[in-house]
């Protein structure tokens, strides 16, 4: 034995994108890099540092499940969403990746595991691990869009899986929950006991209305103990603040059980920094909006431009997707996702190849939608020329 | 089942301790507390929440480890101490807690243990178990003043121990590591191949000069892995600002195993938010003297008050000590500590029994030594009454 744990045993070699990349780089040639996620590298996040001096931000009344002005200030944030929620059912975190592996100790003995959707960002197997706990993926067809396919969750499903998570939206499949997938998904759950974790972090990043859509499933009277996850990492486009929520709900007693139990958790680390606790009612309430009107703009605006660049006839598609920061593209199966993404760094566009997010049946792209649209534009450009021959 | 993990079946019941606090404050009966721990509380800990709100305090640029301006802090705070280190053996995390969390997770299979002093603050058990880790406890034997005995250590270590945990100087009991201590430590790791967790936070607060004392294992060539812990919560007196650093030492290659695996455990949570890591170099180069300054003469005087109310003959005494933020009394066996911890509330005085801690072979109190000398001496007035019965 090394040593070390096997559940930190993780593969640390490089890809052969990476080492491209990383060579790139040394040699100080340039290139547009369509795998941002970040808003504030592409002048999308700003806010006044000065917001998070206020008096009382080095003031120390820690209440594990966050700061009750902070709580109230989700609470109306939710309800400008539709969601009607009490304070004493949402948790602070530092950021969504803290608030799984809490629900991982909380659902989970180790061995047990958790039903993850496929694709999607690859983040939940590594937060499982760590905690001792496997994730079995389900996958979303492509026939549907990448919707969720109920009767794939349950096939996926063993004795030992407690919980199933849904991205809502996808990503990077832009596909969101709807009425009729929550109602098929509540019932598996009632009838098997899997708890369900839904990740709302796009949630409000919907390129247009869409009916039956759920945008989150915090204060919906449902049969299982949910969970609905979010923060000021996507919300905000500020990561650099840590700050996340979840929303409990569920038959009231488990759910009550659940919040106690985390509670404890929370208590033993107490995450949150009471600066940015003490701020979010004003960022909520005044950067958000302007930060998410500016960032959904610049997305439409390249998903449009992306959309029609696509010359008629085409070998590649554009995936359809319904919201998110990012665009699916589908490619030939020759000469692979790696070669094509290889051939696209070459010609100075850094893009993703589909098994970073573990597509399967088909080659793909994954885009980001961030950067400024001239930007955009000049990359759209090589792109369509590289992925023409 | 329940539903839930076992490893968050925590007892949740109230002691008769609680319910009399609780109460008392219901009834709004005035109390003096000494039990505090946060030095902001008590007037010790002030910062400009200005510093926060630097230039760069909302870019993000993450780094696993921590920023490196951040972690260059860190390195010049250790060289003023005597620890001669690299930013590239530092990371950075939200807390000592969630350090502590990342180094089991390293450290141990699921059913492994660690080595925890006894009497301790009761920090351990919660963070090991959510790990799925277990603590063996080894006492820390009274004779010696609290102090470290290795052959207690050997013999609670198993087959399944991976690390052994020390605090230095010890909460509550404020006996610094020592030299010889240390040699004998390492020898035992080297022989079983142990870990060693050195658990620094208190070690700046010592009361005076001691001859071979260890103030930090950082930067000493030990034949084990090392892991030197503390952070912002005490050494600055700012939990509410959660930052925390972990120095990783010992023989190179495993060091290094070591370093790259918690880089990619730090890489999943990325926990210590940007503004923090921007005010690091001024907070440790400003604000850390001052406060340590102040909370070291108001420790010293409240430790020569409560030394010199004891009546000579008394069936109390103060158990001697070198460092740290509390004192502890050693008292008879009746009425128990829990009695008297009673009885003290009752006359306005509210203060820790030993049980809190895992004492053991004798009856104890636990005293914060933080309050403000004045408020100090009236809660001692009750405390000599009360124990002159
Ligand atoms: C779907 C999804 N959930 C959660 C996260 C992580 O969010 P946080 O920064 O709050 O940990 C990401 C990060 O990209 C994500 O894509
Ligand atoms: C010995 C010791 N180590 C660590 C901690 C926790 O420190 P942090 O706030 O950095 O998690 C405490 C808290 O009281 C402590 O007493």
């Amino acid at each position: 034995m090394s040593g070390f744990s096997s559940r930190t045993g993780f593969s640390r070699t490089w890809n052969a994108l990476s080492q491209a990349l990383a060579q790139r780089q040394a040699q100080g040639l340039p290139w547009i890099d369509l795998t941002v996620s970040n808003p504030a590298r592409v002048g999308l996040s700003t806010l006044d540092p000065g917001l998070l001096a206020t008096p009382g931000a080095l003031t120390y009344e820690p209440d594990p499940l966050g700061l009750r002005s902070a709580r109230e200030a989700v609470v109306a944030y939710l309800a400008s969403r539709g969601a009607a929620i009490h304070a004493e059912h949402l948790l602070l975190s530092a950021s969504t990746s803290e608030a799984y592996a809490w629900l991982f100790k909380l659902l989970c003995e180790p061995g047990d595991n958790v039903l993850v959707p496929a694709p999607s960002y690859p983040l939940f197997e590594h937060l499982a691990r760590l905690e001792g706990v496997e994730v079995k993926p389900y996958r979303l067809p492509r026939a549907h869009g990448f919707g969720l396919d109920v009767g794939a969750v349950a096939a996926a499903r063993d004795a030992r899986s407690r919980a199933v998570l849904v991205v809502n939206p996808g990503n990077p499949t832009g596909h969101f929950l709807h009425e009729g997938e929550l109602t098929a998904l509540a019932g598996l759950c009632a009838e098997t006991g899997l708890a369900l974790l839904s990740d709302e972090v796009f949630s409000d990043f919907a390129w247009a209305p869409e009916p039956d859509r759920v945008p989150t499933v915090a204060g919906r009277p449902l049969p299982m103990l949910t969970f609905s996850l979010s923060g000021l990492s996507k919300v905000a486009g500020l990561p650099s603040l840590k700050l996340g929520w979840t929303h409990v709900g569920g038959p009231p007693e488990r759910r009550d059980e659940a919040l106690a139990r985390l509670e404890w958790v929370a208590d033993t680390f107490l995450s949150v920094g009471t600066p940015v606790q003490r701020a979010l009612p004003a960022i909520l309430a005044q950067h958000v909006p302007r930060f998410q009107t500016a960032l959904l703009e610049r997305v439409r605006e390249n998903r449009r431009q992306l959309v029609s660049a696509r010359p008629r006839g085409a070998s590649w598609d554009v995936v359809p997707a319904h919201g998110g920061w990012s665009a699916v593209l589908r490619i030939p199966l020759a000469p692979g996702e790696e070669a094509m993404c290889l051939a696209l760094l070459d010609a100075g566009v850094g893009v993703q190849p589909g098994y970073f997010y573990d597509f399967a049946g088909g080659a793909f792209l994954v885009l980001s939608l961030l950067p400024p649209p001239e930007v955009f534009r000049t990359a759209l450009g090589t792109l369509t020329a590289v992925l023409a021959g």
